[in-house]
């Protein structure tokens, strides 16, 4: 038997037990035992993405669990192993799958999104999808692995390289991550946060966290880095300001990577970018490169996953979960879909 | 004895017999052949840059001539060898210097702008800026190495490859020689202009050109790449519209460079750029390199210099040539210095 937690729209979850899908050729079925809430799942609770999401829908895709069962046809998989999932389908045919970009294919199909998720005790997926995990990581742990090769696939997009100074500008669970991801990579990090608790949670996972409206930013970088700016900020606020504050902050050949999403156009300093040959990355998701490094960084601690989780509550308790992480004060909140017993 | 056209403001030149300055320790006297106006030069006329030119000055840095003279110490310089310069000066202790990128030194001297440019007869500077041409260029179209080298540099930061499409939003003298210098990179280049006598220069030196009024240049650039999309975009229309324009136009992965100087800060889709993850790269000037594949490109005119000289005027008449500049119509102005006589 199953149970899963399906969003019915307007915030609401109805959880009810349901028949487990028996895996068919290629695929394998997880007991899940941790989902963690990502602020796209907030969006899509909210119904900001009902356009998109069919309800009732099982969403959620930052999951660990153990493999359970194997479908026909798959080798490389043993029922108890610890995995997580890289939760991307892409077509093979578009121009950016041709290119090699199946992350950003045309037609991509985001898993816990566009189709069900692991948001349930018991979730059949494709084999290829599957990321096995080191046998001693702790599967709550292991749930942040997907946040993390997030933040691993935005630093190595801004070619940050040890003894360069970034700046994050909003100390969210991805910016933290994204912290932590640069320092593990030797760069010296500026988090630029205004909530005063994510600021003391930087400030624990060994990053120097400060207030930009009480300090001045630019000013405490410039002399940080001997006048020069910083070389990579990572704009992870989403906020008009968090835009203007990166290209001031950025160094001669400074890159601005956009990690936090801008659903309308913003207004950006092109003539600061032009009088410093700043760049813009763009950057979405990730790569299989990444999760091998997300993983190798969750499991060495140099990513502190442990500390980013302020929860965890029942699967029966998600529409609660939601609710208290929409208010305020949660980092990261994990669901226990059960699947650990 | 020397001439000098003196920029004395509000679009007025006063052209006057000077002293040549003789060479000191590692200069060079040039005797100047020709001097094309450059949109800055013509932004500087019109008193945009007061702030930062000091009247009477002597403005221009597009050149070329020979030798004349050769000042104590300089031993690789020759009398009568033809030359162009790279005009920057750069303070070699700034962080931006001490990182390798000169051309964008915090304090760089922009020659024929912060200090004497090459609109006289004879003109003294230091040996080191000097670019040495070969014999059989002719002086006329080696006035425009420089341009060319913004191309160059331009083009370079793209990372354009061979096979690739490239669009330009506008055709004035350095979108046209970026065209010339992306298709003699290998890639196929779409000129997006509304004039149509720029489109038709655009057509004459061998490139696509298009009405982006009258067509629908994103499903144009769609159509020729298979549904992706261009690889690289170069706004240098340095209008909003061009802005918008060229993030439609991008494939995923795909490089917008912000040729044109925008002074205020534009509406970007940073939406887009997270979803096709594409990027933004500034540009400025030019670097030593680019100076010697500008050259190459013109010397085996691969970059068809003369074709975009539309006007030599004599240095007695510059006022007026910047008259007729501003008033539209022309591509490229060179100014005869009378170094060649």
């Amino acid at each position: 038997m199953n149970r899963s937690a399906h969003y019915v729209g307007d915030q609401r979850f109805v959880v009810e037990d349901t028949r487990a899908v028996p895996p068919g050729p290629g695929e394998v079925r997880i007991a899940v035992t941790y989902t963690g809430i990502c602020g796209t799942d907030l969006h899509v609770a909210h119904g900001a993405m009902d356009h998109r999401v069919h309800v009732p829908a099982v969403i959620g895709h930052e999951m660990s669990g153990r493999i359970a069962e194997i479908g026909p046809g798959v080798t490389d998989r043993r029922v108890g192993e610890p995995v997580t999932v890289m939760p991307l389908d892409w077509c093979g045919r578009c121009p950016a799958c041709r290119a090699g970009h199946q992350h950003i294919c045309h037609r991509l199909t985001f898993i816990g999104i566009d189709s069900p998720g692991a948001m349930q005790r018991s979730w059949t997926v494709p084999a290829r999808i599957v990321v096995p995990l080191p046998d001693d990581l702790p599967l709550a742990e292991a749930a942040l692995v997907e946040p993390t090769a997030v933040a691993v696939h935005d630093v190595r997009r801004s070619r940050l390289a040890a003894g360069e100074h970034a700046v994050v500008i909003g100390a969210g669970p991805v910016g933290l991550l994204i912290g932590a991801v640069a320092r593990a990579a030797g760069a010296t990090v500026t988090v630029l946060e205004i909530d005063p608790r994510r600021r003391a949670l930087a400030v624990d996972l060994g990053l120097s966290a400060v207030d930009p409206v009480a300090a001045d930013p630019v000013g405490l970088v410039q002399e940080a880095t001997g006048g020069a700016g910083a070389d990579v900020v990572f704009e992870a606020s989403g906020s008009a300001t968090g835009v203007r504050l990166a290209t001031d902050l950025l160094a001669v050949r400074g890159r601005l990577v956009v990690v936090a999403i801008h659903p309308t156009p913003r207004e950006v300093d092109l003539h600061r970018i032009f009088w410093r040959e700043l760049e813009v990355i763009g950057v979405r998701v990730y790569q299989r490169e990444d999760y091998a490094e997300a993983v190798r960084l969750v499991h060495r601690r140099e990513v502190p996953a442990a500390r980013l989780i302020s929860r965890i509550v029942p699967l029966d308790d998600v529409t609660e979960a939601f609710r208290a992480l929409a208010a305020g004060g949660d980092v990261k909140v994990l669901v226990d879909c059960g699947g650990g017993v």
